[in-house]
């Protein structure tokens, strides 16, 4: 019997709320060996409460030594083996601006790119263009480019990003990807992953398209080039509300992540883009649904950047909004990260992720505030982050006994 | 290789006595947030110095935020993955009561109950009528039915409780239960689960037994209908004594515990009811065993009435006998939980449940009583299960090294 048909069995509605709250990358390290990590660093009054109130631990986002990716990050969060269920980047960028994919649809990620007279990449990322000015060329793109027998669809992300998608019967995912990774080389064309006529007759279509984009786009002072990559589709994931019994809403600024959500069957609300506005959905949706994942974006950028005092200050933020959510008497909430981002590695780490879980069944522990060092003294320590959903359904009383 | 295939190959006989002491659900939580657990507030000196000379940890049953029942968790206590090893109810009933279950038997666990005029259930246990009735009335029923070609068993449990089975060639267990679970609905028929002609061919002879026993049954004025659910066979589980080469006994008073110990290959051997007198047979049969199990219910009992103090009179009971056990100078010593049932939730739950190791090679960790906050300082912190059977026979030297 797999896990979720076990948790499927299990699972009861009841008038519960639960929340889920993600600040991404939040996990981090000391800048030097006797210091604090940006949470310990952090004023968090409200977190500490709940952490010494609740229980704690650390969770493995995929595996030990393994840093990941924001989707597969996201998944492991959701309950979902990223290993098992591995999706492509296009797919979730796709999802993410809302597209509606369709079940034999076939994403991919765009990046606009500068080329040199010899078609060499110079800039990867086109000078990072505006998202104005990303829309122009996709539509550019959209109008400009024709494939036999299958519709495209060119649609505009963020800056220099975008979302390639092909819709047709007889199409494969199984495509190499055409970025080098490095500059100055050409894009790669696209090759057949499979051999099967589904992957070749889709490859031929896309370099045709590739061909056809760089015609369209050689006018472009700085835009002048595509790659496209994170071939997927969408993988048709066991979905979190059947599984649950959950009314499973999402509160996500980045389109990555409400992608992510919207892939297990959660449901993308409207709020502004601020952190507060995120929190006060929070407030708005609070009768409609039964569970609320939450995802603060900058703990994240701030660790990107390397920026440890911003992260701190990002992190004492979302810790005074918690602080009034605690006024909607949630039953269940969680606050962790999907990965550690130290600033001092200025990016995504695979060190264990604290996380706290605050419920009127949960075990009070050793932990008397939130951060890496009193969760490595909770009762959780060393799960994997998979483990966290069963472990909020279970404090909220929603799974019934497993066996007589 | 499977797991018990690498285990099987490195066990080794020595002399060394094991004894698993489970307290039924041992493991509690705080009546309010500063207080202390059901096991931490106990005065528990025996197993306080066993915690402290020995390793300690927090071990998952099933899976996070799984609740066990009382059949499956025992069997992860014995090391057998509890999803993978489902067994019906009817079959531990039937091992409980000492029936000498063949391999092609299909049993099923009854209940009397009471109906109305119109065949409702008005009370689904039969305003649970003392035991000696329920031999009465089930001896009445193995009289006054009869069914072609195969031979049927009705067998007293307790109060309105027995065992119905059915032994012959060509049965099935794949079928739907009687009981509706709620009152003001008759019972249900018995429907095939699987369309082979062996499910279609046990539900006749089922229904058949259940119009049978409703005539017998009517003059009765409490227990005048039966309900049968848990449908189950011998699942023919891989035997401890051989996978782990060690002469087992199980001590333990309620019939499902020594159902459960006896369908793994343990030896349940005779004893009086008390608490007192399971920890003598200890001694009774210490020569003659290698591995004890010895169970001890009160405490899952007292746990679920939401008696805080009352359980903890039971620990301190067991605590007592601890301390005379450990004059029989027993190698290796786990004392633990089979869930955790805390008096504030009066219920089976999903924490995880604290235990203690004592041998000579055990190494002694940071906890300093046997507690669940103590436990969660210990090097076992959030193993399954599963695992603990293995680590005594490792620590009683009963494993050889895996590989040269």
């Amino acid at each position: 019997m797999e896990r979720f048909d076990v948790l499927r069995t299990l699972a009861q509605p009841n008038d519960t709320k639960l929340v889920l709250l993600v600040m991404d990358g939040v996990g981090g390290l000391p800048m030097s060996p006797d210091g604090l990590t940006e949470l310990e660093a952090a004023h968090t009054p409200n977190m500490d409460r709940l952490a010494k109130e609740g229980s704690t631990g650390l969770h493995i986002p995929i595996a030990a030594g393994i840093s990941p990716g924001s989707g597969p990050a996201h998944l492991a969060l959701f309950s979902y083996d990223p290993v098992r269920y591995q999706v492509g980047r296009g797919v979730l960028e796709a999802l993410g601006i809302g597209f509606d994919l369709q079940p034999n649809d076939v994403a991919a990620r765009g990046n606009f790119c500068t080329l040199d007279a010899q078609g060499r990449i110079v800039d990867r990322r086109a000078g990072r263009i505006p998202t104005e000015e990303c829309v122009r060329l996709t539509e550019l793109l959209q109008t400009r480019t024709r494939l036999d027998g299958v519709e495209h669809f060119v649609l505009p992300v963020k800056e220099h990003r975008f979302v390639f998608i092909l819709r047709g019967d007889g199409l494969s995912d199984q495509l190499t990807e055409t970025d080098p990774l490095v500059t100055g080389k050409p894009p790669l064309p696209v090759r057949p992953l499979a051999d099967t006529p589904e992957a070749h007759r889709t490859a031929t279509l896309v370099n045709s398209w590739l061909s056809q984009a760089r015609e369209a786009l050689k006018a472009e002072p700085r835009a002048n080039g595509v790659n496209l990559r994170g071939w997927g589709r969408d993988p048709r994931l066991p979905q979190f509300p059947d599984i649950y019994r959950l009314r499973a809403a999402a509160i996500a600024v980045y389109p990555m992540y409400r992608g992510v959500a919207r892939l297990v069957g959660m449901t993308p609300v409207d709020h502004g883009a601020s952190i507060e506005e995120e929190f006060a959905a929070l407030r708005t949706y609070w009768d409609r649904y039964d569970f609320f994942f939450l995802h603060v974006k900058p703990t994240d950028s701030r660790g990107e950047d390397g920026n440890f005092d911003a992260k701190v200050e990002v992190i004492e933020t979302v810790d005074r909004l918690v602080g009034e959510m605690m006024s909607l008497s949630p039953d269940v909430v969680l606050i962790t990260g999907d990965h550690c981002t130290p600033a001092k590695l200025r990016s995504h780490s695979w060190h264990p992720v604290p996380f706290l879980l605050w419920s009127e069944t949960a075990l009070p522990d050793a932990a008397q505030a939130f951060g890496e060092r009193e969760c490595a003294r909770g009762v959780y320590t060393g799960i994997p982050a998979t483990d966290l959903i069963p472990l909020m359904v279970g404090h909220a009383g929603r799974l019934s006994r497993f066996g007589a």
